[in-house]
């Protein structure tokens, strides 16, 4: 996929003529200086790709004739982040783009006993997926779902391995719990971690709990650590 | 070590009183407000620990007295990050960050036929790796190498698994490579990769060719996930 890589909500399935978005308009025209008939690929995030060649070259409103577009299959593991969001804005942009890039399915801002309030900024939000997806040269937007605490998460049936990192007693390395179900849940509590209480839930409910090695990670940190193994095994 | 942690390039072993740094002491007294006789724990990133008193709460040279200095032996496991720095300065001093908190015990910043020029920051890179060892509760600083060649670094005796993290064909997944040895070593290229010849060079050498996964990873994403696994298996 050398050609550029923007993303279009909406993508025809059949071969098309189709006016893409502002900004991939802006992109390709201002930016990149593309020329009528020059190609781009265009992706919707969810599984489907299309190769598009330029015939209306405006840098607002840009017309594209679609190829007939192609569908990837779901990779076969699915990992899912459910992670304390931090304080710090930055840290949480990070994080996005990280998980996006190491190629998560879902994220889930959990509310913790301990966590810190965060500004929730769901479009600069989407729009960091968005750009982590299409550098890594995916066609799978992660799901940015709604926060919830460890209770509500975990109420919602389920089917695969969830995981708890704690810095409590009992924690174990992934590699005690293989395999693993192709569906993986990993819960990474605030600075501070879960309470006891938030743990016994997560246990009660059958969640793993997962060691992630002997220095102390950054809540952030611990995210990333722990889809980089899921993802790995 | 719920006490103040702080970093002293040079501890005694022995008890004894120490005239901590001007940043020590500023933290201590102007920020944390400590008080005569309070404790803190010092590191010198080498492996010693000691507790240390205030016995003089002076803002730019305050005074401690150190109890008998601890020695941690290092880990068993110690990983090597060799890569080639990106252009943009905040991502290298995120992976410094990230690299130290999950445990590496040396970075080197590797020269590549494609590397981007960058300008080094030595100073200011020594104190994000201290910070980020303090950060972790840890008592060892990674050593930040010279940059070098892929052919200058692999020129160096190396006794333990050296890999590397290529985008051609023949890469596999770091399971096949099982079990390693306790001193490991990755080589991650820059943006468009490793050229041919620098494949060949460190094939040549020995290295082994490492899988990341499936998505497109940016190069600290990719020194990242490569040391997670590293100190992971």
């Amino acid at each position: 996929m050398q050609l550029p890589f923007f993303y279009e909500t909406i993508l025809p399935q059949e071969s098309s003529v189709l006016t893409v978005s502002e900004q991939t308009s802006k992109h390709c025209i201002q930016v990149l200086r593309m020329q009528l008939g020059e190609k781009i690929l265009l992706t919707n995030g969810t599984g489907w790709l299309t190769e598009a060649t330029i015939i209306t070259a405006d840098k607002k409103r840009m017309a594209v004739q679609t190829s007939v577009a192609m569908y990837k299959e779901p990779a076969t593991i699915q990992t899912t982040l459910a992670i304390s969001f931090v304080k710090n804005p930055s840290r949480i942009e990070w994080l996005l783009e990280k998980a996006t890039e190491i190629g998560v399915v879902g994220i889930v801002p959990l509310i913790c006993e301990r966590s810190e309030k965060t500004v929730a900024k769901s479009e600069r939000w989407d729009n960091i997926l968005i750009s982590a997806m299409l550098q890594s040269k995916q066609v799978y937007k992660p799901i940015l779902h709604k926060a919830a605490t460890v209770k509500e998460l975990l109420a919602v049936p389920f089917s695969g391995s969830t995981f708890i990192a704690h810095c409590l007693e009992g924690t174990k390395p992934l590699a005690q719990y293989l395999p693993l179900a192709a569906y993986r849940r990993v819960l990474i509590g605030p600075e501070g971690d879960f309470t006891r209480a938030e743990i016994a839930t997560a246990t009660d409910a059958g969640c793993l709990a997962l060691d992630l090695g002997q220095t102390r990670l950054r809540t952030e940190t611990a995210g990333l650590v722990a889809v980089t193994l899921l993802q790995h095994h």
